[in-house]
């Protein structure tokens, strides 16, 4: 892993890095040394690792629990590479959404294929950060919504140093069966009038988690919206969930 | 207004009253002079006004709030008399289900006839206690959960007082249209595993809701089981929408 670039605002370092040719970010407090907890975001389709909703919520983790905050670009995406296996996929899903077809579950289809490539390539991610020494190998959380959450939902299944999540904007079509095996708290979030996602697909991606603490929170308003009293909550939530030991 | 007793226990003072013949309790911060808001508070089936449910986030809203908290006794219900005209429909309400009639349709059409009753009650409640010194003509919320939201659905649709509810546990089949005059902030619970209340009533009356802005929290779990997360998120949501003028 190389770093390429380092800022600092308000005691945010931010530093672009590269694993390999798969381009990332990383936020830490600027004064940070020793172990902490880490979280990976995943981006939402059509975005990218500096997203405002990506970078934003990240600022917000390291100021107010002083955790590590990672995020990179997802194949196809931000500063990598087309891709043209995706590219000819996601034409020929175009093609049948126009003749008809539900789009809901071609796009998870899509994202569980993508999924093959980014899980391994995040747990990756989470090996190289956690060698720094002001990261270490605390507790790790995942947020991802949309594409983060279709990626996220077998990304968080396979990786045991999750150990909690908040997910949503997505359905089960193609993650139910991973979204079983996973077992940590979650957070799921649920747009009521989601354009792209059916309603019964999210409360069926909800119902498939495995977790025993799991917490579905639904609000008005379209795919990709999320209000800004869910960010409230969400830092809540990892810093209960990864700063308790 | 009669007050009957008072104690007062690490800074939360707790008043027995009674308004005509309804019982009721009120808390206030031992020390409160002046205006406040006022959250009201509609206890469960089969409950009553000092139930742990109610007693134990009421002190918590006038401890870390400073609010006044208010419950009365819904009629039938703890110190209050039988009724014999509702113990009657309760009883018909029995041999129908018996007979294979679906419960939570009956018992809704049943808090909907006792919200004609409670919802006045209520109301003369808030003209009384609001005339209290430490009281006052503050910002009113209301809290109900189960026949709390049956009740407390035609309540705050009715009370232009109320600025914020949370509600829950509940179904749409009687109040849907009480629900659509609902236009104030809205915290709505939903148990995923609710043996009571179907879910698809559940998420009905959530959908009939005219807030603009509303939240539905679900989470695993039987009728009237509330996670000790949503009574943190219950204080925040009142203490936002209370507190700010």
């Amino acid at each position: 892993m190389r770093f390429l670039s380092e800022t600092a605002v308000d005691g945010v370092s931010e530093r672009l890095l590269a694993l390999g040719d798969i381009p990332g970010v990383l936020w830490t407090p600027s004064d940070a040394t020793g172990a902490r907890p880490l979280v990976l975001m995943g981006h939402g389709g059509g975005r990218h690792k500096l997203d405002p909703d990506i970078a934003e919520p990240a600022r917000r983790l390291v100021r107010e629990c002083g955790f590590a905050v990672v995020a990179v670009d997802v194949p196809g995406h931000g500063g990598r590479p087309v891709d043209e296996r995706y590219d000819r996929i996601a034409t020929e899903n175009q093609v049948r959404v126009a003749a008809g077809a539900e789009p809901a579950p071609l796009m998870a289809r899509f994202q569980a294929l993508v999924a093959e490539q980014t899980v391994p390539e995040w747990r990756a991610v989470l090996d190289a950060v956690q060698r720094l020494d002001h990261v270490g190998a605390g507790p790790v959380g995942y947020w991802g919504i949309s594409l983060g959450c279709g990626l996220g939902v077998p990304f968080v299944a396979a990786e045991p140093r999750v150990r909690a999540a908040v997910l949503g904007h997505g359905g089960g079509y193609a993650s139910g069966e991973a979204a079983g095996r996973i077992g940590v708290p979650v957070r799921f979030l649920v747009q009521w009038d989601d354009e792209r996602v059916p309603r019964d697909a999210s409360l069926g991606l909800f119902d498939a988690l495995g977790s025993v603490d799991k917490s579905l929170h639904a609000n008005p308003g379209g795919h990709g919206e999320v209000p800004a009293v869910e960010w409230d909550d969400t830092v809540r939530f990892f810093d209960r969930h990864l700063t308790t030991v």
